[in-house]
């Protein structure tokens, strides 16, 4: 599992609160935890800040990496700030966080992606908006993916998202997911799935345990990368339980020195 | 999900104990805990006792029923003490446990499927004995259900046990397990599909931690059912959760209800 760090978003009150008041130490030390937990990837968004996202992006860019070799995500909607962030980059090769198949998203992220190097978050979006059914997600991430690697984009560099919606909504919002996921996965076997975990459980009691069950299923189905909690050790505990289950851990070597580790323990 | 609970088996040490000493108060305490947690069948088994447990499966079927009325599922390899136990048999319809395509055993217990109008498990295996691989799984298990319909037994009443094997011997069971699953629910959409659970964490460390991990990967793959410790708190949290996820609980009303009742406090 590919697994990107949800925790410097300045949409955790905390997060917003260590941004106004600069509070370096605050956030270096959520960075420095996420790394330690060996997490792929540490996700970066200053997406409340409405009138200085920039200036907030790029100050969150300099403190997280003052701590952290961990590849980031430069996570915004502005492609303005994707741009400043990507200038900040001095971390591996990043991910954008995101493209999508609507017109104006796509032409403005394009050229950040090829200029800087980059790997691509991709929703399964087009000008329609959300897609309401599995074979509409479906259809959205073949067009994009094709789109991508037309236009030279690796397949290995790009992290598609089915956009996963709560199923406190709607009952079938889990299994369109799972379908979405799969049906990707047996188009594209080398393309990255990923997904923002939570989403699942958005308006729902105990929501960890529905996290845990989601990401079981998901990875079942082929989603091989998630945006998420690193700090839910329950989550964490699937993840590697998952792993092993699905033959990515030879010999179980890494479920037990997880549980060597304590990491169990819970 | 069709949850049989299998606390009521002579390879467990206490339950073993409780028949040698007759300790009707001990079963019927964990008969009527199973009952109380819902669950669809109670497994019994005397299997240990190798030179009296016809007698002893006799007796657990009578103690048994004094105190709950779940159907049963009546567990032995040995045909006189089906056919005994099922004599005994006064809670609904129940299910033998099992027959397999081994000619040997086909030919004794297909004809108590019939007489006694039961369900069945059915195990995904023939006269070369456990698949090694999953199409052999799959073959086997299509071989059988094909046979049991043409004597007439239906679909709805056969559970196929694509027979779980032990991840912590070969890191490919698994998968092995879950593509069985997978292929068997896409042949037959209404076979039910069940398993000896904790099969698959058998030497590992943490075995409830895969147990749940497992479970999840399985129902997404088609699993409907289990042969599984009821009292395993976190694991039927589990299955609440995947069922709301899978969409087979409108609204969450069961997953919800569950949380009200405190069954998510773990």
């Amino acid at each position: 599992m590919i697994i990107i760090g949800e925790k410097i978003n300045s949409s955790i009150p905390s997060i917003k609160r260590a941004i106004e008041e600069k509070d370096v130490a605050f956030i270096q030390d959520i960075a420095t935890r996420q790394e330690e937990l060996e997490i792929d990837y540490i996700d970066i968004n200053a997406g409340a800040f409405v009138n200085d996202e920039v200036e907030q992006l790029t100050w969150l860019m300099d403190v997280v990496q003052e701590v952290v070799d961990t590849p980031l995500v430069i996570d915004s909607p502005n492609p303005i700030a994707l741009r400043r962030g990507l200038e900040k980059n001095k971390n591996k090769k990043p991910i954008i966080n995101s493209i999508s198949g609507e017109k104006e998203r796509w032409e403005v992220v394009l050229p950040l992606i090829k200029e800087f190097n980059t790997r691509v978050v991709a929703l399964a979006m087009d000008n329609r908006g959300m897609p309401e059914t599995a074979d509409k997600a479906v259809e959205n991430a073949i067009a994009l993916v094709n789109k991508l690697t037309a236009e030279g984009i690796a397949m290995k560099d790009i992290f598609v998202d089915p956009l996963i919606r709560p199923i406190g909504t709607n009952s079938e919002y889990g299994l369109i997911a799972l379908q979405t996921i799969q049906k990707i996965r047996s188009e594209f076997p080398d393309v990255h799935i990923t997904c923002g975990l939570s989403n699942i459980s958005f308006g729902i009691p105990v929501r960890k345990l529905m996290n845990q069950t989601f990401i079981v299923a998901a990875m079942t189905q082929g989603l091989d990368s998630a945006i998420m909690d690193p700090f839910d050790q329950k989550l964490m505990a699937s993840i590697y339980a998952c792993d092993a289950l699905l033959g990515q851990d030879e010999y179980c070597v890494e479920y037990i020195s997880q549980y060597r580790e304590g990491a169990f323990n819970l």
